[in-house]
């Protein structure tokens, strides 16, 4: 079977909120949106902003937005460019959960919660070669 | 800014039993793994499954591991193909959530939660095209 992941959607409150956060902090475009849901296109899946109400009755499971069970990771192409990107989103609705610094497996990284609370990872990992279309590959 | 997502990291319990959900269930291999994280080279970004409470602390936040906040999605080729990884996963520790069934946008899908409660939907979705490496593309 494939080692692949097709989508990864985020339950959000507002989707106004959510999409102002992810256009202006990340400066994303989504393919597709409407009055509940919004898709991007990223590196090889699709990454999408579902109404928690919406997204609790198709999975069919209650489900109070908490912070912290998950992350997503954002790699950007140098050190400096950690911080500065860090600030941008918190100035869109984001919440510094860790400010940036050095982990003990190396590289840089700090932590931003979105406006619903989910934690996206700001990193510089040096390591881990990333193409032209975003395409990411792990490497020790 | 690339529309990338380099990693997806999930908090984990025990991580045999993670190990052995995505192991047997997906029939995922991993690229990477220690005592407290396995890695697994995906389609374009990089998937880990972290012990919970180190993923806490790097995060710099409290992680209660609540199921429904997001949603993780698999695809399969063939609607057939839906059920039975199911079943599958349910035999290697996950949780149904919801049967599949035919969602009103099209397609046929179900929810299975992994052991620590994260929730993936397993779908059908003839509208996005998957490329040889697992490339997913949003269509409509």
């Amino acid at each position: 079977m494939q080692q692949q992941i097709a989508v990864i959607t985020l339950g959000v409150v507002d989707l106004a909120r959510s999409r102002r956060f992810y256009a202006r902090g990340f400066g994303w475009a989504p393919v597709f949106e409407n009055d509940e849901i919004a898709f991007y296109q990223m590196n090889g899946l699709v990454f999408g902003t579902w109404l928690a109400d919406q997204l609790e009755a198709d999975m069919g499971a209650r489900a109070p937005a908490r912070p912290g069970a998950f992350a997503l990771a954002h790699n950007v192409p140098a050190r400096e460019d950690v911080a500065p990107l860090m600030q941008r989103l918190a100035g869109v609705g984001g919440k510094v959960l860790r400010a940036a610094d050095a982990p003990p497996h190396g590289g840089f990284r700090g932590y931003v919660a979105d406006p619903d609370g989910h934690a996206w990872e700001i990193a510089w990992n040096p390591a881990w070669p990333i193409d032209e279309n975003g395409h990411v590959t792990f490497a020790t």
